[in-house]
Formats: structure tokens, C-alpha cells, sequence
């Protein structure tokens, strides 16, 4: 089996670590501060240039950009392939992956959407991008992290923008989640009775993705299933409903700002994909 | 059967009629500006006030309040039973409870969360609050509208604010969901390739909303799922993708503020059911 150096042992890096030696990787570790290597069947490597050398894998999962640079030997790397997890923008790693390159390093971007307890198993899903021969290469080795691994193109960057782009849905959708749980609260709803409600709403959530991938996709936006003068309308009916209990209504009055620049530039009978063309 | 009236004939207001017509109900139709009744089997009153007078059951569905309290003769209406279904604030419902009761008008506040062509049918959610046992009468004609009626209690403005509530995540969702296709366009990753790595995301959400509600309706808030010292992270590094990428950042920026306002109030390690609580 292909031996692999996992550097980082936050919670996602000992998970990492965990999976790599579970499907049988011989796997060096190293961590800034040490002792994090508990439960691990690994070889504790004492400075990051050891662990690098000790595999032709290596990969890097800390907690931002600058500290994977800090961290990262490029004498070590040449000659090796690194897959770097730490999250970060796609211009980051576009940055990253320039440098790489400059160093004769093989660099693959990968993206972990999945907490830590998932790792290894079918729920989490992984994207790498980076040269495919390189992603091919190691792609039986990357498999210990998850089957649910997809390969998301050479533009290195490109893992990072699935990322963000998934991320961007989902944290803005939760701040609406926790937003309406404090609307309810405010109204002496409570969230137990919301719940139920809230998750049948859900339901119609992937007719109305595909309907705003296909306005997107096409660039047309017709208004037959909800203008954006009547969402605006919509909107205003709850921010009446969220100031009356003066409770922060950052959130969906800059997406109101949003739409009024759409009817300020005439598009107010459009539909709502129209708002990723403005 | 119970005869119907119908005030307002715009796109909602025409399903209405058509759901009661098709219930066998005989109806009655009124709209400021005539001739919208094409393809109803129904009667046609000249004013208003012949509308309401034709039935003890009248049903209001307009734009706004301000358009339903101009039409509504309060004359005409006492001893009946008025239902409003005009979209609003529970402010607003609770301001016309109260001014139908002090003219001797039973009230009913009811919101709609389907599209015109669910009504009717099983996908039309509707909620209604008032008197109890004015619910029970007209629970019947009522029930021609959709089976998925549920009654939030006797406060009148209890549909609204779970209209409101559902409406406010909805809403702020469907903002994250065309900007995550906004951001993946800057990124050249078209949006029939990121709809179904969103669809598939959406599966952890119903248990995302049931941790949200646990942690709102307990006062507890553990951040052993993620911290709001993580979230902010991640949402960072969203944030740098999309200023990169010149676009628009007001939505996620002010859910950024706010929880930049419970890291500043301490919270930095709860969990993010404590932005319902700041």
C-alpha cells in the first residue's frame, strides 16, 4: 500500500490520519504542537520536512492558508504530489498551486463538504481538481477518504469554487433557518411546532434549484412562477413582520437591496435567477 | 352547500373561486377592475358590498391590506364571516382582527403558501387562526381550498408569523441558492453541473433543522456539530471568493455581522442555533 503523510492533527486531520491507516496506508503524521496523534496507528514524524520525506503523498488539512505556507518545505515537496485540504478561496489555491508548480511539486486541490465523523464513509463528499494524470495517479490512495470522491477538473481552483459556491447556499440557508426559529420564538411560536413545517418546505426546494439553474444556465428568467415584484412585495410583508419585534433584519433586507437594484434596472416581471445577472 | 364570496379576482384570487366552484360551492365574485372572471362558473355583484351580502361567508385575497381594508364595508360585512387571505404581517392581521371585531365581523386570518395551481390540491399549505369554533363552521368550504389546512390557534396573527417565519428562511435560501449559481457563473462552472451537488446537499438540511430547533427551543446551544468560531471561518472564506469575483456580498456579510456580534458577545465556541438568541 502507498505510504501517505497526513500534516495536521486538528479534528479533521486526525480523521484524515484515522481513515488513511483503516484501509491499510502505512501513515506519517506531523503537528505543530505534538501529542495529537491519539488513537492513530501512525509514525510520528519530529518536524514537518521528516514527515514530508517519509511519503511520495502528502497532504496537508490545517486550519488556513497561511499556516499550510508556513508549514509546507518546498526542498521536501519536490518530486512529491500534495493534496492540500485546508479550506480556503479558489484564488488561494490557484496562489498555491502556482507556487507548487514553480517548485516542481505535483499539487491537486481537494475540498472536504462532510464533518469529521462522516470521513471515510459514503457521506462524505470530496472534490479534488488539479492535473488529471496526477488526481488518476492517486485517486485509490484519496478513495480511503470517502467513496463519494469527485474529480472536478484541472483548473486548480475549481474544487475551492464547488466549494464556495455549495458553501454560499448553504450558510446563507442556514442563517434563514436560525432566523426564522427567532422570528417564531419572537411571534410565541415555538421551534418544535416550526419544525415539522419547515422541513415540508424543504420539499419544494430541488424544483425550485433546477428551476434557477435553468434561468441561470440559459439566461432567461421568465416570471411564471413568481416575479421578483412580487417577491419584493413578499419581502416586505416579512420585514414589517421582523421589525415589529425589532429583531436584526440584516440578512433579508440585503437580499430586498438585491432585488430592488433588479427593479431599479426594469426587471421586475423577470424571475428570480434574474439576481445572478446583475 | 355553503354559498362563497370572493373578493379580489388577481391570479390567487381566481384559483380561490375556481376551488370553490369545482367544490360546488355557489360563489360570488367581485374585482375593482371587471371582466376577470373569465372561465368561472360564478355570479358577478356589481359593488362590493352586493358581493358580501351574498354570502356569510366572504373571503378577501388582494394585494395588500391597504387595498383589502378600502374595499372592505364594514356595513355589509357585520354578522358574517370575513377571511382574509391578503399576504401581511401578523401586525397587520392582529390590526384587522381587531377592527372586524369591534364591528360585530367574524374574522379569520389564513395565508396561502402555494403557488396558484397547487389550490385545490394536497401541495397547497394553508393556515388559518382565529376563533375556534368560527374555524370549525367553516372548516368545510374552507377544506375546498386544499386537505393541507392546519389551524395555528386562536391569536389571529398566528398564521402570519408562521407564514412569515417559513417565508423568511424560504426566501433567504432561495438568496443563497441563486447566488451560489452567481458565484460558480464567475468561477465557470455552469449551473446544470452544480444543481445536483445542491440537491444533494439539501439532504442534511432536515436534520439541520432539527438541531437549530432543538438548540432554539432548549436555550442550549453545544457547538459539538461546528462553532460559530468555524462558521465564521468558512464564511470568510466564502466571502473572499466572492469579493474576488467582484460580486455583490450583502447577504452573506450581514449574516457574517451577526455572527460577528455573537463572537463579540463571547459565543465564539456555541453552536449556531445561538444567533436566535442574541
Amino acid at each position: 500500500m502507498t505510504t501517505v503523510t497526513v500534516l495536521g492533527l486538528g479534528p479533521m486531520g486526525h480523521a484524515l490520519a484515522a481513515a488513511f491507516t483503516a484501509a491499510d496506508h502505512p501513515t506519517t503524521v506531523w503537528n505543530r504542537t505534538p501529542g495529537k496523534e491519539n488513537g492513530l496507528d501512525v509514525t510520528t514524524a519530529a518536524t514537518a520536512a521528516d514527515a514530508i520525506t517519509a511519503s511520495p503523498l502528502v497532504i496537508v488539512c490545517v486550519r488556513d492558508y497561511a499556516v499550510a505556507q508556513s508549514i509546507l518545505d518546498a526542498d521536501a515537496l519536490k518530486g512529491r504530489t500534495l493534496v492540500n485540504l485546508t479550506g480556503g478561496s479558489p484564488q488561494q489555491a490557484r496562489a498555491m498551486a502556482k507556487w507548487a508548480t514553480e517548485h516542481g511539486i505535483g499539487y491537486l486541490d481537494g475540498v472536504i463538504m462532510a464533518t469529521t465523523d462522516a470521513i471515510g464513509g459514503p457521506d462524505a463528499a470530496l472534490f479534488f481538481s488539479g492535473p488529471a494524470d496526477l488526481y488518476e495517479t492517486h485517486r485509490p490512495t484519496l478513495a480511503a477518504l470517502g467513496e463519494n470522491a469527485r474529480y472536478a477538473g484541472d483548473s486548480p481552483g475549481r474544487a475551492a469554487a464547488f466549494d464556495a459556491s455549495l458553501q454560499d447556499m448553504l450558510w446563507t440557508s442556514m442563517s434563514g433557518v436560525v432566523h426564522m426559529f427567532a422570528l417564531a420564538k419572537a411571534e410565541n411560536i415555538a421551534a418544535a411546532d416550526l419544525a415539522g413545517h419547515a422541513k415540508a418546505l424543504l420539499g419544494f426546494f430541488p424544483d425550485m434549484i433546477d428551476l434557477l439553474a435553468e434561468q441561470v444556465g440559459t439566461g432567461h428568467y421568465p416570471g411564471e412562477h413568481g416575479t421578483l415584484d412580487s417577491t419584493a412585495a413578499t419581502m416586505d410583508h416579512i420585514l414589517d413582520a421582523i421589525r415589529a419585534q425589532n429583531l436584526d433584519n440584516g440578512v433579508l433586507s440585503a437580499a430586498r437591496a438585491e432585488i430592488q437594484r433588479a427593479l431599479d434596472a426594469g426587471h421586475g416581471s423577470d424571475g428570480f435567477g434574474r439576481l445572478a445577472a446583475l
